[in-house]
């Protein structure tokens, strides 16, 4: 685990760049650095991964596979990631080949709650209230620390809103510790928010920064539904929630495109930030089409240790994500001039599985 | 041979698209669907070609190998091509299985300098005078009423310059006519022109018609090297040449982009066509950047049956060919923020390669 950037020396154009994960964002990873001239090695456990349509070589194999991971590590020149959740494991044996950007650190860091909290503190960025939880003892005391309502959430492998338990007026701890498996869990208090809002940052290799517009999130049945740019702030608080990302991306020295959610408090005036992806996010599908470059060429050019692109916006925004027969209306979406669809290629409509999602492009305001 | 416009059932999300040729237009063409939702099998005789890298399957198989291509067809929900002089006999054996697009008439029309340019003339549309030459006599007979300069060129499987050889006041018949091979050939009157010009126009299944503003074209060393938009012309001049662009569209019952090369006489004030390429063209390549859809995702929408696309222009744009060595240059364009590099991952840069190319975009003057 280093701190210090690596060499900056930029990937010429053919080299080959290996993501692990084989969903939509790794295929939009995948289209981006064809676009710049690099090919592809997906890595991941499903077969027919929809990212193995657009990469020139596909690796079906366990995170656990040590000999499956060698060979992926020495057929590539870089190892970026479509999700957090790689196995710390994995990531070290690949590090021992070749650079895996954004590092061991942000994953590290992001696989964890409490860690994540506590880097936050660390960094003097505000966070809910929140308090470690390894048992009911825990979990007793920390209620009545923190209070409720508040939200009961396993430190690690949570996402679109699994792995956690609301603890209300009326709710049994015992039944809400044992909801969540009795795992090492974290005990955060309930911001009474406004909206919640996210920044997309990235950080090169030469550590410059550069950070998109806030867009505005409103999510439904825990996932996310749509992102609007710009969001209903005000300037200073764009800037203000722009700047904590710059200040959290540089602390973690990253490499790459990182997400940053954060809850507005209206009344206080504050944001409050709620979690940090180590990789391209969902709220950040907007720039393909309201920007000059998208959140997917910005993570390329990173990792790739080229310079960073222009995250200036030509366009307001609004994401709407396609899940599940939302897909069945592609024809809608296709019709209306106004609206950029993008389709994962995803054989089944499951409900929950994100399909698709349409960026609808608005001229400028502010 | 149908002039009629195919069904117009658009293919959903998940459908395959057959693309012939696995050069950088096929690499593009393939990216743009896997950004619909569709999946890509190309069919190219050359061995891992750039296309390959983005899409779900590669043939490699000649032209002439009719299992290959029956396979293909059946593999495929649609098949379109990335070039120009796809073997007759092959579009053929592929239409038996599935519908073709832009289709043959296009295809047979574009293959021979001869028929295309009958077809201009008989579409009512200004071209250089021509006349066919089959021998030495011909040629001879062809010089004495067109006159000198003109240029002789094979009615077949030219590009870039090829297969061609300017008739200058002292040029000796006999030897421009072995040099291009006593093939079948067409001479043509040399258009004194200002500039050369080109509208991308594409064509729905459901006979709507959208063109993007016009380009101007320069040219270095017979290929292309710069497209500007606006072209340096009239408004009133670039609405006609987007009207002529329709016009040819419409006659040729055509499904998807076609490229037509104009030239700008500016003493006379007229536009003579000089060329129709049946596919993509290079001088389309600024629609990536300058416009909320590219050329390559409305052929994508024009061959899939969906409606096309808006061809409007949010950018002045400038796109720079990156041929051979150029591409080495790719560092300088990468740190300039207004600059969107493109490259096609080709290994090797020889001389007269296209290996990629830049788009340069500025604040819409126009």
């Amino acid at each position: 685990m280093t701190n210090t950037p690596p060499s900056s020396t930029p990937l010429a154009p053919g080299a080959r760049i290996g993501i692990l994960g084989g969903g939509q964002l790794g295929r939009m990873l995948a289209v981006a650095a064809a676009e710049l001239g690099f090919n592809c090695h997906i890595y991941c456990p499903e077969e027919n991964p929809p990212a193995g349509e657009v990469a020139a070589s596909t690796t079906c194999a366990a995170y656990e596979d040590e000999s499956a991971l060698t060979r992926f590590a020495e057929s590539v020149d870089v190892v970026t990631y479509e999700f957090e959740n790689v196995p710390e494991k994995a990531a070290a044996l690949l590090e021992a080949h070749v650079p895996v950007r954004p590092g061991p650190l942000a994953l590290a860091t992001a696989q964890d709650r409490l860690r994540e909290k506590t880097f936050l503190r660390e960094a003097g960025i505000a966070t809910a209230p929140f308090a470690a939880v390894s048992s009911l003892e825990d979990l007793k005391q920390a209620v009545a620390t923190i209070g409720r309502p508040s939200i009961l959430k396993t430190r690690r492998f949570g996402y679109d809103g699994k792995g956690q338990v609301k603890i209300e007026a009326d709710t049994d701890l015992a039944a809400a510790f044992e909801e969540i498996g009795r795992q090492p869990a974290i005990l955060e208090g309930f911001v009474p928010f406004t909206r919640e809002i996210s920044v997309i940052v990235a950080r090169g290799t030469d550590g410059k920064i550069a950070a998109y517009d806030p867009g505005e999130n409103v999510h439904k049945n825990h996932i996310l539904h749509t992102t609007t740019v710009p969001a209903s702030i005000s300037e200073a608080t764009a800037a203000e929630a722009m700047e904590i990302a710059r200040k959290l991306i540089g602390a973690l020295s990253y490499i790459g495109v990182m997400g940053v959610e954060m809850f507005h408090l209206e009344t206080e005036g504050a944001l409050v930030v709620n979690e940090i992806a180590p990789r391209v996010h969902n709220s950040g599908h907007w720039t393909q089409d309201g920007c000059a470059v998208s959140q997917f060429e910005q993570h390329i050019r990173a990792i790739a240790g080229w310079p960073l692109g222009d995250p200036a916006r030509h366009a307001d925004a609004q994401m709407l994500n396609l899940i599940g027969e939302d897909a069945h209306n592609w024809q809608a979406f296709a019709q209306d001039a106004k609206c950029h669809v993008h389709l994962y290629g995803k054989k089944q409509a499951r409900p929950g599985r994100k399909m698709g999602h349409v960026n609808r492009i608005r001229a400028l305001t502010r």
